[in-house]
């Protein structure tokens, strides 16, 4: 995607230097971190300067390939990067992928094919996604799954930005998505970009918008989606989920076949990362409770298949269905 | 309700002058804003130097009283306190009852009486509401019910400090309720205060404790009741109540019958307020947001009456029934 005219991916490998769009900068500042070892870009990960389930696992894929260009323990290299964030399927796939490899060509390759994959992944999400998004749809989403979340395109806006590029009308409406705010933060900034009319709302107003029939359609991202069709995702995903069903809103889960991890059964199985209390406390370092107040803080909710109604994958639109699943998982 | 062991109202008036915690100042600093007369009482009212329905009640009342003490005409005044809030029952309620009197010893006796009838109603909704709560019952509460939003006790925490006092064990889910916060910095302060074990935790992750049979009961206040139980609250009500429903937990609503607005046939005739939008773009003054991006900010929704198992009253816990509740304001 384009910014200030220029195209870019939200991750890339230059001369053995892993290159970054900041994240936590966003929408105040534009600017590329540039991280020089595999430790550092394993950092980058846990540290969450760049995050989203297709950016980690190029990120990762990239980190691996940095291991054996600098001659490192790859194993030692696999299991330090495996440690930054437990519940991103793409992450343990991207890491394992590289990990394959026998000399550093061949992991600079497959780092390579993994961007690569993942963002013609997300520009197919976007040609099957497209078709359900009727002119003039008003569409809700959840977090970011744009293209800062992959290495290009995205998932749940890629068919957006599809529909744009095809001449539709659409309006998203944008939860803010506490508590790390990636909606406000990122997704905001990415429809600004494109030109794309949004609002932003309190993730407590989705519901209010869906029973005043001003929503038409749901779209979010996925971290990880079990055997079963149940989808681990944004914390927040599976109250959007529960309330689309009951206001009788389809709810699509825009996710690239990798995101599937066809050996957990079901999303009962799926660790939930609990991160630091403090994202909750705090907003920008600013204090926002008593100082005697604790938090919790669970980064992930499981969605159950039931309230999904489709999965948008870069091979078509599935049901979440065992069968279906295990049909595109191995064709 | 104490503070620094000395016995505090959330408003009273003195020697013609209305004090008010300021809460946009909780729970950094506790301070007390004084108004000298009804225009800035009213403002105090719009800038929500005080909230919460009982309390903008008690407050409007006070209003009304400063107008007649300072013999100012009592319609202007009542016009004025009643556009400050648009949704909240209680200050129509008040200003109407303040605006009969016919000298201004009657306008003072009826505004204490609103005062005085508003904080034993709280008293007496923790009597009823407080057998409903199961010793080391965990409980979910969004916004802020609590004493800070009436003249003392509260509604949705009124069952909680009585079952805190009668020796139970309990624990709260505070959800910090975007887009103002009101239960990372009231609810949980007013917890805090009274030594009531809890955890604050973004509005988004209220579904996935329920969903992991974490939460044995919602209790929330309400900002206004129609004749057949659809309750208006703070926007994310609806939400916690659609998914309360989901997971088989009970979910109440806690207000006195002064809230029920026996003229309003349901809750889609009810006005809602729509708030500034940077109190979604902004947090304590910090842009969170892009520069072009816009939000949209409803303050309440509506839950129908088919979410909520019961409305905890000043009179005992009825069902959301057109019945119970015309029962209830006319016995």
């Amino acid at each position: 995607m384009k910014v200030n005219n220029k195209d870019y991916r939200t991750v890339w490998l230059e001369n053995g230097v892993v290159n970054l769009i900041n994240q936590p900068l966003l929408p105040d500042k534009f600017e590329i971190y540039s991280s020089k070892g595999y430790k550092e870009t394993a950092k980058a990960i846990k540290d969450m300067i760049i995050r989203g389930a297709g950016a980690i696992g190029a990120a990762a894929g990239y980190a691996m390939a940095q291991a054996f260009l600098q001659e490192e323990d790859p194993k030692k290299a696999a299991e330090l990067i495996k440690s930054t964030r437990p519940t991103a399927q793409n992450l343990f796939y991207a890491v394992d992928k590289v990990l394959k490899a026998r000399d550093k060509e061949e992991a600079l390759r497959i780092a390579e094919g993994i961007a690569n994959e993942d963002s013609e992944a997300s520009r197919m999400i976007g040609e099957y996604g497209e078709p359900l998004i009727k002119n003039n749809a008003r569409i809700l989403t959840h977090c970011n799954a744009g293209w800062l979340a992959f290495v290009d395109w995205g998932t749940a806006l890629s068919p957006i930005y599809a529909a744009k590029r095809k001449g539709k009308t659409v309006f998203v409406f944008v939860d803010e998505t506490r508590p790390r705010l990636q909606g406000a933060m990122l997704t905001a900034w990415e429809l600004a970009n494109e030109n794309i009319p949004h609002a932003i709302i309190a993730d407590n107003a989705a519901g209010y918008y869906m029973s005043k029939g001003e929503i038409d359609l749901v779209i979010t991202g996925a971290d990880r989606i079990a055997a079963n069709g149940d989808v681990a995702n944004k914390i927040g995903t599976y109250e959007k989920a529960v309330l689309a069903k009951e206001n009788n809103i389809p709810f699509y889960v825009a996710a690239p076949t990798s995101t599937i991890d066809i050996n957990c059964a079901s999303g009962d199985k799926i660790p939930i990362e609990e991160r630091d209390e403090r994202e909750v406390l705090e907003i920008k370092g600013i204090r926002i409770a008593p100082q005697q107040s604790h938090a919790r803080n669970p980064a992930f909710d499981i969605t159950p298949a039931k309230y999904i109604k489709g999965i948008i994958t870069e091979k078509g639109v599935i049901k979440p269905t065992r069968e279906e699943i295990s049909n595109i998982v191995n064709p």
